[in-house]
């Protein structure tokens, strides 16, 4: 039980930027020169308590998402914490179902509704005491029944489906959770950012592998016989016995996807991301019926735009890695489904991580999944990115390839009032005296 | 050829809102009050001529459009017009694949990038003194197929297709110009909104008819006994020989649309739209062919949120009504690859129209589509809706049932400059003075 005396007094929604394309980090076939961002969304309370959550950009757009954030939190302002507890699904619906705002579809509209829900789901392990994922863990499988909205996913996953799986799993719960607490979720890292130099790629190849990493992802789609030379280097430099992955971030067509493909049998890929539109399901169905042979299969999530997409993804089988972003679909509640499909189809969830504070999220994810819905680590792989950690008072810990499982309260993203004093846009410091040609939407640069 | 001196100089954004919820018209199962709205854009130019485009919404949420559209104009201010028309397709990579704003996924991003696009079509059918409709009749196939992106369709309709397709109607062109210059595109209207009662149904068939119409849709899906009941009710009054269509605007979940659609058979509708949600390409397929033996076809499209979901559902069969937005995807550039791709398979256009001025876009669509790409206009349907016309300068006409051919330039979407001051969210006279509650975000009805 919450404090039924918690009070949303106010909210506070910061435009956070960080111009990470001046060293290309992040950088890919379409996002060529991300600056990584947050709108950051900070919910008061009358308890000293604040609700904390973040929607990553990649720059530009940021303050989109802070309009609409702004705009929702009407919704919630002056609202009992209790009354969210009592109902999750409540405050889901009164979000994705508004009459009027649904007209907007996915998108900014989920992302800045998922913002919401996030801070109250923040709020309420706070209230608690909890990390997260020990919230999300400590829930009855009926009651994380009741947070989703099963509208359009029940053909795919009933309700009682889903408290069957999670009932199933009550009795190795406290076993798991003891292990995941000794060793968090294994964690991957993309070594290979289109932007950078080989030598580059391996001074962060050499690092990663001394924390423990043996499993490295790379950019490819630009270039075919680049991207060979590229694979092919990769893996000489992390060597036989790691797991490599590639990403193309949706550059093919699908018969240029089919094309370029047909080169990358016998590398010893794990998976394709991303090798088509991020919603083209039946295109990826095709592909996996094509290289249903080849030694890798598809991931794909990260901008999957909600449940329905990821329905589709995980029922047909066109999908064999479930990459749920943090951010992008409409909180906790549309991620639990998400988690919840992908353990009835038997794929493991390999969250997207990067940008700012998004691992931050994501490990209690892996925790919730690894402990109570798939209740195993064996197949699962989080994403790591190891930049930008110094911007929050809690980072990430990886020890032996492995996160560490967080402790923090919440999900842990309270930043350092300095990094975002700083970094605010565009009147921080480290915006204010950029040239404007560097700043927003009008910062462009070759399509190439 | 434009006058290549033409330069856009500046722009104005207007949230333009109508409390049309005060009669609930335009009401469904999903969108329980809409207030028929607009986010407007002007492009004003160095020519006295004003490149106009709208984006509909159905009340809160305007404010996120025009957000968008604000920012996005900073990458047309300052261009030339001739920039624009000699490679349109240049401008909507720009946009759709700017390389930080593309992680706003579709929505809000990709309406607000349709704004931009439609403003500088339509400046460029001004500048060339003709309708949209006709300039883009007049455009050459190779023209036309450079508009668009072929990345992530081009599995379903090649680039060599459509030019194919489109010159295989020129021989019939000018012949079938003249016969739509006669009579435009067949109409059909919804008669039935969910929040209207029997005999206010009943007055508007009544009206229609009269005006010609024999094509009619009624909103279903809440309550399957009251849903059977006003099928039976709008089939008695329209009469046997009239088009009875069904929408449940996405209302069900796949096994609930299975259990109504038992029930629908032997009712002589036409088509059942909206079924399910508005991406769920496989759900859709499923529908389609349980209810193969069935009268009824499937129609979606609406809040299809790109040329990627209309893909899916026309190359699978899944629907056979494909019924494009004017101001869902990005403009002119999607819309032209939607109606080529639906050219293709056989799939009817029948546009969706409402709200506020949508209706004067589309029919420019039906137009270019029964002329130059189906070529025919035996199974095309074009959505008409009755109110609001008194807004705009131009406003569409029909006659025994069809559209009248749009002679007005451009898209003919000059508002009238009364109804604009009027209407302005939130301090015009009609807003200004109505409760705090009636208004934005916070207007909230009850989810029942």
């Amino acid at each position: 039980m919450v404090d039924s005396s918690i009070k949303i007094t106010s909210a506070k929604v910061i435009d956070l930027r960080v111009p990470t394309s001046d060293q290309l980090l992040g950088s890919d076939p379409f996002h060529k020169e991300p600056d990584y961002s947050s709108a950051v969304l900070q919910l008061e309370t009358n308890s000293g308590l604040t609700g904390i959550s973040i929607v990553f950009t990649v720059g530009a757009g940021t303050d989109w998402i802070c309009h609409g954030v702004e705009d929702l939190c009407q919704l919630v302002i002056g609202s009992r914490l209790q009354d969210f507890v009592s109902s999750p699904v409540r405050l889901y619906r009164r979000l994705i179902d508004h009459h009027q705002l649904r007209w907007l579809h996915d998108g900014v509209f989920r992302m800045a509704a998922g913002a919401i829900l996030n801070a109250m789901w923040d709020l309420w392990a706070k209230a608690e005491g909890k990390p997260l994922w020990k919230l999300l863990v400590d829930l009855e499988p009926e009651f994380v029944a009741d947070c989703i909205d099963w509208r359009n996913i029940s053909d795919a996953l009933t309700k009682s489906e889903a408290i069957d799986l999670l009932r199933s799993r009550r009795s190795e719960i406290h076993n798991r959770e003891k292990q995941m607490l000794l060793r968090g979720p294994k964690a991957y890292c993309t070594a290979g950012w289109l932007g950078l130099s080989d030598q580059q790629i391996l001074e962060t190849i050499q690092r990663l592998q001394i924390q423990g990493f043996d499993s490295f992802k790379l950019k490819v789609g630009r270039d075919l016989q680049h991207d060979l030379k590229r694979i092919r280097f990769m893996r000489e430099a992390v060597g036989d016995q790691c797991q490599l992955m590639v990403d193309a971030n949706q550059y093919w067509s699908l018969t240029e996807a089919k094309e370029h493909l047909s080169h990358y049998r016998g590398l010893g890929l794990k998976w394709i991301e991303e090798p088509i539109a991020r919603d083209d399901v039946l295109g990826y169905l095709e592909l996996s019926e094509q290289f249903s042979g080849a030694e890798f299969d598809f991931a794909c999530g990260e901008q999957a735009a909600s449940p329905v997409i990821f329905k589709q993804l995980l029922k047909s089988g066109a999908i064999k890695y479930c990459q749920i972003d943090a951010v992008r679909v409409a909180g906790v509640n549309d991620v639990m489904a998400i988690i919840l499909m992908a353990a009835k189809y038997g794929v493991p969830v390999c969250p997207h991580g990067g940008g700012i504070a998004l691992c931050n999220m994501i490990q209690h994810y892996g925790m919730w999944d690894q402990i109570a819905v798939a209740g195993q680590s064996e197949t699962q792989l989080v994403e790591y990115i190891d930049f930008l950690q110094d911007s929050v008072e809690h980072p990430v810990e990886v020890l032996d390839g492995h996160y560490r499982a967080p402790s923090a309260v919440g999900w842990g993203l309270e930043f350092k009032s300095d990094f975002l004093d700083r970094h605010k846009f565009p009147d921080g410091e480290v915006w204010k005296s950029r040239s404007p040609s560097r700043k927003g939407t009008a910062f462009e640069v070759d399509l190439g």
